[in-house]
């Protein structure tokens, strides 16, 4: 790899550039393990401590920490977003070569241009449209009637049920599972009777989807993952639910059927959300928490409870379940004390 | 597609028409997007509002409900069930055509109906027994030592161990794994001793297993789904658990091993449920619940928290911490009140 | 099966025999199952009521519940040690023969030496290097650049990208993936920019991980899983994350991105860890939790609440909301108090 000039990277993300604009990088590093040749960043105050003595070439910081930098520095006021944008120089994907895999199997009826990349093992299904340079994993299965989006990359052993659609620039990490039935049942007489779910998936254009996340086709309307939404590992999005554009949750989230959530959420990992809720535009909600009642209004939610040491925990939740009794005590001597006064 | 008449469909499930008998539908859908030649309905309050717009041939709805009809109705008890019936009929599943793909790879040792479907890339390993009109899909393992109940069908993807049984009319969606090994092993001297793992796994008649869901094997006895369980997606369910006959159990809920819950069981999303423990029939646990001891008793249990502000919530968790504490000066207080009195 | 006679057994383990050491065992059962030829075990005092009705050939207990044993006693002092050993012994493994299913696609790059067996639709892609005696299971897909070291079993379906290495003797169980992308992006100007994930996985020796548990590649460097880790099923491992060796992890537990784990910690089911945090070793956390915060010191920690009647919980719920007013009425209260005094 021929890698960057520091000249070079300043000039096209317009960043000031405190060191010798001529000097070389090659790889991405972290401050603590950089070597000469790497460029490393700092935007968490956690690793502060890491800068001063970084071996790295370059570190891409605020300009607040230049001072404590001991190597030369490019100054962005979001570190972060300047790094992941030179990353993708330095670290360049693969180009797929195009081509499909002897051992693929493609349906006479499906249509996958000379620019896709279909890798060994994997299946492309009866009228399954497959976009211009998209590469499908190892292994995948589109069972039929899909279509992918130009330049989405699916990755090994992901399984796509008919009737999804998937938009341009979507990555679609391993082991996903988009369009099976939603969990629909109504009892009769003392047995289950399945609900027809018959509606389908779409996805809009630059959607990821995490490595074993589910996503449920509709009962009846399709479920709708709109532009740039990010869902990371492990998630659970039930029937019908619509998720906004810019949304981004984090792993092990569980979305139940025909919840609506805005656009630009921020939803961190363990939340549990129910169904037939409406989820506000820019609402954040933190770690581990559940949501039972729709949020009308935009700002930070949360109900989880950290940790302590398990026996103070246990007296806590006794006390817990003795607070209306404490409440009613509190109630009598409030009571007591104005009759007092 | 031919559709229903609305006489047909009054006829066949005894419901009371409120409109034109010839009247015809071909297929379902929502109250607010429903055009003519669709049949929708009305079962869940939250969407009540959309009756009186709704442009559909007909609504399936309770009597209290006609008035407020524009179109024709169909009155029934249980609108939800009698729906998913309709659309049962009015959506029916593709008849699979039977036969084994090419790239299908079935061993000698196997048994496999004619009027099995085996889909590409499926494997059917030695002594597996599928029974009649069973359909396994694109890429599913059934590695060895299987029995497939007749008319159950296996989505891509989906992977079961040696000496699984899975019962009639079963229903096991994409990515889901049954029969891996229990979480089972032994500190030894600083090291962990694995325990083997020798049990099975035995699914009953009309078992529903959702997308990436994994049942493990048992580690002496099996592992026992009975009939007409129905599993959501992403679920864990232990070695040795019990899970009795028309239980229902959302998405992303965990049981440890040996726990036996009950039938008729109905477990919202996000539950945790400890190890070794009895779940009394018709118990239900609401979503984003803790159970660590047994139920002996039917009803309805909770301890999920619902999300409020953050703010709000930090201080309520601060104030939790000091319960104990403030429980102490009540008792205090209680007890100079009644001196003094 | 020929089995083993007791006193075989004994000798094999150092325990002491209560019975004669001809009789003979050929199988594991439980207490409750038992019939003549079985082996079983007392090890959870919840069991020890089926210890008097017990028809087994011998049962390994502690040396306390000898007499009340009808049947032959192996006495142990860690009974449940003595029975994985034994069952060991009584259930090998299968061998597996070696060879290459003449449906796997093995790249010619790749190097799989003669005493590895790849099952039917496996794939081994360029430069994979496996080790002697490793077993890859049905339709599992080693994308490229991975090793795997000698003994180690990949169930069917497994999921491994690029630049992912793995220790000796593990056992990777269905549907995991290992490799894929972590969460990394960066908000810029209204969309998603993607942070390039460019670090590997490491697994140690003699790790397990569970069905569908998902493990990311690091953002930079790799995640680590060191040695005698076993996780669960469906746990979700973030990027650059570290576990210490000899940690065990129940099912459906996250952890999120460069978290530290120690070594011989023991995580419950259902945990959810927070990001950037260390825990110590030794540490012991309960299921339902939520770890926010670093924790420095061995102990034994936790945040769940058991449910109880939801109409009960649901009014401790209301109270809980309330519990910062209740403070502010009690300090009033002792101040008045005070004041009187």
């Amino acid at each position: 790899m021929e890698g960057l000039t520091l000249g070079e990277i300043a000039l096209k993300l317009g960043l000031t550039l405190n060191g010798n604009p001529s000097d070389r990088v090659t790889h991405v590093a972290t401050l603590k393990s950089a070597q000469p040749g790497a460029l490393t960043f700092l935007a968490n105050s956690k690793y502060r401590d890491d800068l001063s003595s970084t071996r790295a070439t370059v570190v891409v910081c605020r300009e607040a920490d230049v001072a404590q930098c001991p190597t030369a520095a490019l100054i962005a006021q979001d570190p972060y977003v300047a790094y992941a944008q030179i990353a993708t120089w330095l670290h360049p994907k693969r180009a797929t070569s195009g081509g499909v895999h002897p051992s693929a199997v493609v349906d006479p009826t499906a249509i996958v241009p000379v620019s896709a990349t279909i890798a060994a093992q994997a299946y492309i299904g009866p009228r399954v449209v497959v976009g211009e340079r998209v590469s499908v994993g190892v292994g995948s299965a589109l069972v039929s009637d899909i279509h992918l989006g130009d330049d989405t990359q699916i990755g090994p052993k992901v399984s796509i049920y008919p009737h999804v659609n998937v938009g341009a620039r979507c990555l679609i990490h391993g082991g996903a599972v988009l369009g099976a039935d939603g969990f629909g049942m109504a009892m009769n007489q003392g047995q289950w009777l399945k609900v027809p779910q018959v509606g389908g998936v779409r996805l809009g254009n630059d959607v990821e989807v995490g490595a074993n996340t589910t996503i449920d086709r509709g009962a009846i309307e399709d479920t709708i993952i709109e532009d740039d939404v990010h869902l990371d590992n492990q998630i659970q999005v039930g029937h019908n639910v619509r998720i906004g554009a810019h949304t981004a949750i984090a792993g092990c989230v569980g979305i139940s059927g025909s919840t609506h959530i805005g656009q630009y959420c921020m939803i961190a990992g363990f939340v549990g959300i129910a169904g037939h809720l409406k989820i506000a535009d820019r609402t954040v909600i933190l770690g581990f928490s559940l949501v039972s009642h729709s949020i009308d209004e935009a700002g930070v939610y949360s109900s989880g409870i950290p940790v302590e040491e398990a026996k103070t925990w246990r007296r806590t939740v006794g006390r817990l379940r003795q607070l209306d009794e404490l409440n009613k005590k509190v109630k009598r001597l409030v009571k007591l004390q104005d009759g007092e006064e």
